[in-house]
């Protein structure tokens, strides 16, 4: 349609390699949006009559209620698609000039900051509940002792909830990352115009407050040809998802029969086709690999703007199907998690067990010989050392070492120690007790249990708070268009 | 429905989560022929009656004709659906064992190497054509004069058909890499099971042959754990678009105003929906950004697999839209670059004119200095440096220079040179003598275009024949096959 | 020397592969720092008397002055030659204490952290320089006519400052972000220990102030596990790189010939080893290379922590040269890129020349009749694409068109319109006045470059404030443990 | 030392910027002996007189034998302090000639031609002994009973050396790509020169024959522009170093103390600097780790050479050390799970307890149920399902179950079966006879494992002889190339 110049019509399949219809769908609602936005503002300024305004308004109107009647079939994408229907409707006279003092260029950027914006908010509300699912969780949990691991060898007695506020505690920072990559992708670009901007009069801020941004990019060459709010936004998402793949690693290994820790709920686990005894974690698999799915997103999208002069350039297009896949992706993976984390059993007799019979109360004896008998924590870890060495060559957990075995491996260390006082302190070190003593802040020890969870709160209602304002306030914009737009067709 | 032992129903977010169903048409077919060989061996071997074997291919051809029939509505993916269908169809005494000795884990692995060897077929099709495009191109271009370039700076004359030789020679490649890899893609892993083979008396060969393979993967571990083959595939398929990327790059530079080399056809460029003078050359663009795309997809792969235990983990699902549409995506992009090469218009005369009064000649002079004077090429390189020097200050081509300019600057230079020998030097090297005089193997002297659009044509022939030698193979297969299922359909 | 358990020496070849020492020479001095502030923490918290302390302290220093003393002969990393040297100085009752509640798991990432704080605050001030570059140059080019292209082609009249401040709005962006990604990284991860806290009374805040951080990593599993502060950073570096490839891609094709808009200064250009004429963009091609050096950096750091479980894992080592690199890396190229800006000469005339033979004022002409004759931007749009289309068959700029052919175009679009009047239109249409009628904001007009360019100064400022003060504050919590150290250096 | 234009000396920050030097040490040989072959030929066509040649190469030789002696000061690459360095010794006369009919364009890639030649060798000369070491290893562990994992879930009965043959056929296939990796690589791009080759008479054969290559990359522009080839092979480092992560990771987790299935030798582990009782498998971390680093350099090279022009770019440049590094990590990686996988110890006893206790025989008892009974496997599945759900109420295993319990599934199913039958069956089910019955080609049958063995042992030797001829033909090629030196320079 915009053929001015090249001659003939485009074949199919030069047409379909150009063609990004298959992602335009989750687009047009905001490019009619965007188009009220700018007819408005276009009559405000003088450059189209209010009869000329109202049929376009009705147009797009029509398009809005069922986008079905756009007809796609010749068209590029859907901006061309829209403008045909709209000049079909409306007249050649009215519809002609909805285009004026506006290209492609600035307006498929503006449709993908509104999609973008609204996917912030939908994103970081799904953080939210899961943040609070897990603080849930964590409540129910200050007493479900487990090994923590540092190369998944056991290290430290710890608790299930400590690790679910670990998870909580990085998920913020996931939170407030994209909470703050809202602020560069709320700026209006339209007004840029192709890359110079218009010699027309027209208001760039009015459009901006009309369809709810904060401001304007203002460089019409930068509002055209960056990406970079987007890119940022993906690799935000590329991070979170990674969080979540630590996750659900965590708890596909803690749902082994060999660890036995925790039981998928029946909903978020399936069967084998082949082996009738499997319970498989199939939704944390596919959490997993979800990571390198948006991560290989991001890496698309450097590539494809790298060495890219400036200016709009084809190429960008591309950039459309990964940040709406990116998002829907992360979006469905972080309420996947949810549901898993809201729903899965967690085993407390086989994590105490574990607990109990592993040497993961070392250190803690270590620093019992460091507080009580004052020795150089060098020391102290080497005679630990011996006696796990001792206690592994039959398979016996630390407390029921002879006293014999305990006398012979502080001769070894040459050290002034009362063997006697050496068992006691041994044989007190149950998991309850490590984590009784354990006291330092950010410890599994229950008080911190409780205090960490009541700061997570309050943190997660401010960004509750936040978002919400955010979120009515775009809605409030919109509806505000909506009143004006039936204000003109009821004219 | 395989849920023997978890109980309750998946909801749909979560269904919908696990579902690889987007996808899955593109494999149906392969699972359908890969069922009716299992049923087939199955029953050669003992385990399936005649009459069971005809009600399960009946369904399965069913399946064939209209794959609308089969209800996806709660299944996970394709397998689980036609399984159903055709349990439904045939009952459960004939369908209930189609799955005998078989799991989803060796299957789902079956049917994407069927889906990539088709694949490779027809990616290598298209790459030959393309070449053969490049080749008449060449052979029309042999006197298209034109700078060639190091740094986007003129460097040496050359011609557009020695550009376009470039190209077929760095396709020749990836074709010879894509070529290579169908040996470890045509194997088959049918026979493996859920990951340890079976009891039941089966006869893998048997399936591999019915089926057009090469070949077994033979440890069952390794059949339905490992990836690697797809991975290789998709990264031969990452330099395939960046061979094709590098091409776009140079034609969209050519065909600036700057430049103007080349002017493309109308077919393949857009216009502008605000500048009515332009002509962009977008489907050029989305070439280049092609090779970002599907490299993004292959680290989305590497990354997938990236220390995943060894097993079928659902991780591996995420492998399969990444597969099939990197391949889809690599296909168009070479056939619409096979369009562009055959349709645009070179410039001869703009080439030649740039060529004419660029320093490209300087290479060239300073050899002649070396040829004919016996001056170290260090020497010679410092004095036409020292030409060009003084001619870039007017602007003029070296041609132009004084006979007082090329004496002070052979004064300067301290040489024993006569300037009038230097100045005839000079002035003799036109683009046409340029290229005379560059014989080396490689080089684009004419000779040397036409011996190496000659070899290139003999190469071609070759991958033709071996390309089209391979489709017949498993086209043969596939014939036989449908052969011994109407056998048993009339029987 | 941590061996307490496993016995036997590590081999060579072991040892290579298992070292990060490579890389620890960046993160020493913040591993003393470190190990100083925690050694007098722990001597306020009574488990060190202060002579031990000296003795520690002390140690510490001499590595300090002089880092060639510490033998890392056999040791795996930095950490632990570092204790290996005070144990050897200070005696094993006084060293052997400084690892007192502390582990090479928290340890590692607090040296990390202290590194990137000051990388942060690096690369925020090679930005802030590099804008204020941009708009000095910027301020100097506003009457630099020169096109404006889409797609590499002619657009819009444009000027170079508009191009320069488009560079510069970018940069802001990435300038904000690396700026807020400081938050995240200034929290101490210190007194985590290894996974789960220490039973040995602690006080982490007052390590964190020693040690000029804002906060702590509160959770021990989440302080020692989680590196997305790290990610985060390396991708608004690889953000950064890539927006400076784009600068780099515009100037790499500004100064060909065929362009000839720009022309480097000869120490950011290169010469060719066979090519006397040769005037290479090197540094330029080579600022282009970092973005996908960097994106590379951080696909590896995605990668790496991808599924990783949770606590500590050997595998975060391999981030450490990706993070250092990837610093250095983009700060050099900024660097780069600030004397590149600075010293390029621009052509004002060639320019002027080719705006002015161009088609890039064919929208300005159609927004005219828009604005004075009140066409519908499509019908405006149509014309003077096939005024263009006229004036291009005899290659001539519009300004040169008959009167004949204007009516021509005139009649074909059957639309009622002077002849007269739009010839004057198109003939008054030189690149000034396109740019005086572009008027709306944030177009290159002069005035809007003006008002830019001032918000940009002030805004720059309050940047450069800003990271002023953060690295005063960093840099005055060092004094201050300076001298504390140096107070019981004299005790 | 090229400025044969551009005025004024570089800075150092600029000069380090361009720098490649800190890699180049890795080529500098190889830039010596192709420098030698270019200069033979140069003198065997007529270009360079005897006594020329023998200060050529005697400078040539004094560089090879001490490199310290070659000053790098000023120079950007090892290139040009090469051919200072043989100026400064055999005089502007013979030595300003080495570079005739040459340039740093076609020299560089020579350069890394041969480097990554003879490391092509290294890295299937390091894989063929790991194969080797999994073959030696499978071997004894025939009868290692374990489970074999989907999900990293119990899922059929195996062995250890199952698995470790499947290692070793994935490996194999690796081994393969890298091996015929080696045919686009070892060609010659030498006389390509800048872009468009040279008219001074060279012969390309002669070079390419004195420096082993197999062929010429022919045309001029492909042999200076393309690096495909490089790509490919890092390409294949990324699959082979994902095949040892997965590795890696199955180890790590074997290796933990819920599985128990292994043991690391001290030499493959490390202990923790806080907690006494650990082992840690830090080897096999770095090995997981290094997937993600050689995928990284994969795409950071994808990146770089993306949509550049055609013609050497300075971008290129940033690729030597990608690839250099990207085949030292791939090779130290490689061997360190050679020396893992020999040193490991294999805890059978533990390994069979858990298989013994498992339900993973249950897909075997169906079988039974197919093969004895002729149940449709479906319905096998589900009574197995059901008798799994029973047992695994009371955490008993199938074996366990009592007649009563076997009756009421059997019931429940609504089939035809004697209880007492179905009870055999599942008693006679042990590991043992699970994989005696198991006799499918690619199982673990224990006879299914020699054949393997046996087959693969034959495998390795073939290319054992085939990478050894290779290495023999190149090396054999430099030694004749010496004698030719030799003679020269006794001369």
């Amino acid at each position: 349609m915009y053929r001015s110049r090249p001659k003939g019509k485009l074949d199919d399949d030069v047409l379909n390699f150009l063609s990004s219809m298959s992602h335009d769908q989750s687009i047009l609602y905001y490019d009619i949006v965007g188009s009220e936005a700018h007819s408005i503002m276009l009559h405000e300024m003088g450059h189209i009559s209010q009869p000329e305004l109202k049929k376009i308004l009705a147009a797009l109107e029509q398009a809005k209620k069922d986008p079905s009647n756009i007809e796609t079939g010749d068209a590029e994408d859907i901006h061309e698609a829209l403008e045909a229907f709209v000049i079909k409707n409306a007249g050649m006279d009215a519809g002609g000039k909805m285009h004026t003092a506006r290209s492609r260029n600035d307006q498929v950027v503006l449709d993908i900051r509104m999609k973008v914006r609204d996917d912030i908010n939908s994103v970081c509300t799904a953080i939210i509940d899961l943040i609070d699912g897990l603080l849930k969780k964590a409540s129910e949990n200050k007493d479900a002792f487990m090994p923590l691991y540092t190369h998944l060898q056991q290290g430290q007695i710890g608790s299930f909830s400590h690790i679910l506020l670990s998870y909580a505690d990085a998920l913020f920072r996931d939170l407030e990352r994209i909470y703050q990559s809202f602020g560069r992708v709320n700026q209006s670009p339209l007004g840029a115009c192709a890359i110079g901007g218009t010699s027309i009069k027209i208001d760039r801020k009015r459009t901006a407050v009309l369809l709810g941004f904060d401001g304007l990019v203002r460089n019409s060459v930068d509002a055209t040809t960056s990406r970079d709010a987007f890119i940022e936004y993906v690799s935000d998402l590329a991070i979170l998802t990674t969080t979540l793949a630590r996750m659900a690693e965590d708890l596909i290994i803690w749902s082994t029969s060999e660890f036995g820790f925790i039981e998928l709920a029946d909903r978020y686990s399936s069967t084998s086709s082949a082996m009738p005894q499997k319970k498989n974690p199939d939704p944390l698999e596919l959490t997993r690999s979800k990571a390198p799915v948006v991560a290989g997103k991001l890496i698309s999208m450097l590539g494809i703007v790298k060495s890219l002069p400036s200016g709009y350039s084809r190429d960008l297009q591309d950039l459309k199907p990964l940040i709406i896949d990116a998002s829907a992706t992360a979006l469905g993976t972080v309420k996947i998690m949810d549901g898993v984390i809201r729903t899965l059993q967690v085993r407390k007799e086989r994590m105490y067990d574990v607990s109990k019979n592993s040497y993961a109360v070392s250190l803690d004896i270590a620093e019992q010989l460091v507080t009580k008998k004052h020795l150089p924590f060098r020391m102290a870890h080497k005679i630990v050392g011996a006696l796990v060495a001792e206690a592994a060559k039959s398979g016996r957990p630390l407390a029921d070492l002879d006293p014999k075995d305990i006398e012979s491996v502080i001769k070894a260390a040459k050290i002034e120690l009362e063997a006697g006082e050496l068992a006691r302190i041994v044989k007190d070190m149950t998991p309850e007790r490590s984590l009784e003593y354990r006291t330092s802040e950010g410890s599994p020890n229950p008080q911190e249990q409780d205090a960490m969870i009541k700061a997570d709160i309050a943190k997660l209602d401010g960004y509750r708070e936040g978002v919400h304002k955010r979120s009515k306030f775009v809605q409030g914009s919109f509806e505000n268009l909506a009143r004006e737009v039936e204000k003109y067709l009821g004219s």
